[in-house]
């Protein structure tokens, strides 16, 4: 039979990074390209107790429907702790648990989007979200990030300009791919130039808590007077990305809506792995275990800044991020970026390249993105070392 | 903020069904309402000790990102079991773990469907199927369900008169809501059909191990030499509805776009949840599981079908259903199936109108649905009384 597919998923392509990291699978590669936790960072012995005493005490609960919005008790223990800590939820707000945050990025887009309507990223952005939007017929519209966020003068200029734009989607922290994280003041411009164009922000925080260095700045959801912040957590870089377990707080009309689209999607997040989420932030003390996670990040994350310092030299530019998982590497202007991404490749070394992560794969981009979770210390130096033979010869 | 939804999120409510079991959580009121597997049908043991396994042999690969496609041992168990147990499956064809059995409904749609397009459906069906097709502003097109399935003749007027049919969605065994199993003649005629007029077929498959009289009969997707089928199983009536896994089987071309959708909705399964579900099947006598529980649901089937011979009267029809979870009645031509309903639920037992079945929630029906695996003995017995005594008023 010869198919036609959905105008929608006809021109979806594989996320370009999960085919490179297929092609990559040969254990002699350096894996640069990945965004996969260290291994060290599992609370390995944590999670088989918890496991353990869930499917004693309760084993039907964990094998049982449950509702679309979650496990009651982990919805309000995860709404208690976001409000206290972070400011981030009203009366008015409600949470979903979601299965994993992407599924927070297809909830939305369900819920909001019309085929043909503008999505506002930064540019560049997380693929798996530009993927999802456009899986909807979305409208990506790009703008700018810089040094220290999106430009807000081009985000104004294309909430002017673009037609039916629904949401503004923003990383703020420790950016995917650029690993910029957004100021405080743009924070607040960006929230009020939503609030005067009438359209909403989806506000996604994977890395937030991975920190290694400055100082914690408010979430734009943490001001969100007006209901216009749709604010997404996870507990993939803390906790197992494995289990899909993420979060979305809204205002109560938009999650019940999210709700009624989850319930046509995949009814609930599994129960077994919510009770695990549940029991870990009740019992344990999970601050005290991202502390550590962030202690392995900096120590990596410093390894591989000082090894780009000493082997790119004049080659690149980057900024040195504040946390998350990525460096983002700007290369001078005469060397070819996709060829120096396929040399790497041959030398046995998996890097993104920066087209992944542009609305259009065929923006111009000089930059290229690396991971330092995924890696072995002894990896990073060695990679950054061939990366930096390879730059030599231009 | 005055929200503005996606046209194809509007109009969709959330399931009627749900709406019911919300009203009635009351522990007094009798559940003839849900569709819960029964506590006793969980291998609870089994999994305690699988999941114990599991954590202490390698917790990494539990708690890691997986591929999206779904852990391959277990693609590839699924896969030989049920090529050589159900002749499903060809060389040509691929298969992917999903997020339970809704999201093949949902991949499904999301890559065949654009809006507008048409899903021809049995008249009534599975609630949460015909949801998820709304979600994508399908046109729902209902062909009657007779006691031995679908009108083939009405199906090929459907065929020929709609327009941009996409696919037949059809649950051949005990279907939900009717209990109602196709027959073989039908299904070669159903396969015949979409063949001729080039559409495909969603034949979903949840409670097909779940006979408790008569002869198996194939699957639609065993005589599928063309590629047409799209077969849907699940592990949430026989393992666990909680864990969320189900598998969709059809042609590689299909999987691969069904692949790059799922990557974009929630990235993957969990892994820990497919792990349980793969050491369950290839280290325990996981057939023994399902002839224990098929032994608990015959008699809890035959125990409510002895009962509404007994109460009911001439005041209701129904055929006793092979296998399921549902028994599907007919109400005399003068009882009004609403106020029926609802005093049911006055007198505390919760059954569902037959018009959350419908593909409008104005088309006529006098049925409603009742289910015997969630009630303990006494309460379907109790709940049949009660239901009796209000028929003996009209």
């Amino acid at each position: 039979m010869d198919y036609i597919f959905s105008d929608k998923i006809s021109s979806l392509k594989p996320s370009a990074i999960r085919e490179i990291l297929k092609a990559t699978s040969d254990p002699g590669v350096i894996p640069l390209a990945a965004g996969n936790p260290s291994a060290e960072a599992f609370p390995v012995e944590e999670v088989k107790k918890i496991t353990e005493e869930i499917l004693k005490e309760d084993p039907i609960l964990a094998l049982q429907y449950g509702v679309t919005e979650g496990y009651n008790p982990l919805r309000e223990l995860i709404s208690s702790y976001m409000k206290e800590k972070y400011n981030i939820g009203k009366e008015s707000d409600s949470i979903i648990i979601t299965a994993g945050a992407q599924q927070i990025m297809d909830l939305t887009t369900k819920v909001l989007l019309n085929e043909g309507d503008t999505v506002i990223c930064e540019a560049p952005s997380f693929i798996g979200s530009l993927n999802c939007f456009r899986s909807y017929n979305a409208k990506l519209c790009g703008v700018e990030v810089e040094a220290d966020g999106i430009n807000v003068e081009k985000l104004e200029e294309a909430l002017k300009t673009e037609k039916n734009v629904k949401f503004i989607y923003t990383i703020p922290n420790f950016q995917n791919p650029s690993g910029v994280t957004m100021s405080l003041e743009k924070r607040k411009k960006v929230y009020e130039l939503a609030k005067k164009y009438n359209v909403l922000i989806l506000e996604d925080n994977p890395y937030g808590d991975l920190r290694v260095s400055g100082e914690h700045l408010p979430s734009i959801k943490s001001f969100d007077e007006d209901g216009i912040v749709i604010y997404g957590g996870s507990f993939s870089k803390i906790l197992s990305p494995g289990i899909r377990v993420g979060y979305v707080i809204a205002n109560e009309k938009l999650i019940a809506k999210m709700t009624v689209g989850k319930q046509a999607t995949d009814v609930h997040t599994p129960m077994l792995t919510q009770l695990i989420v549940y029991k870990w932030m009740k019992e344990y003390d999970f601050e005290k275990h991202i502390e550590k996670i962030c202690g392995i990040y900096k120590s990596k994350l410093e390894l591989m800044c000082d090894n780009i310092d000493k082997h790119f030299g004049d080659k690149v530019t980057y900024v040195r991020p504040e946390g998350g998982l990525f460096v983002w590497c700007r290369l001078r202007d005469d060397i070819d970026m996709l060829s120096f991404c396929a040399e790497a490749v041959k030398n046995k070394v998996a890097v993104v390249p920066g087209t992944a992560f542009m609305m259009n794969a065929d923006d111009k981009t000089q930059c290229f993105r690396m991971n330092f979770s995924t890696p072995s210390d002894e990896k990073i130096v060695k990679g950054i070392e061939i990366l930096g033979n390879i730059l030599s010869k231009y």
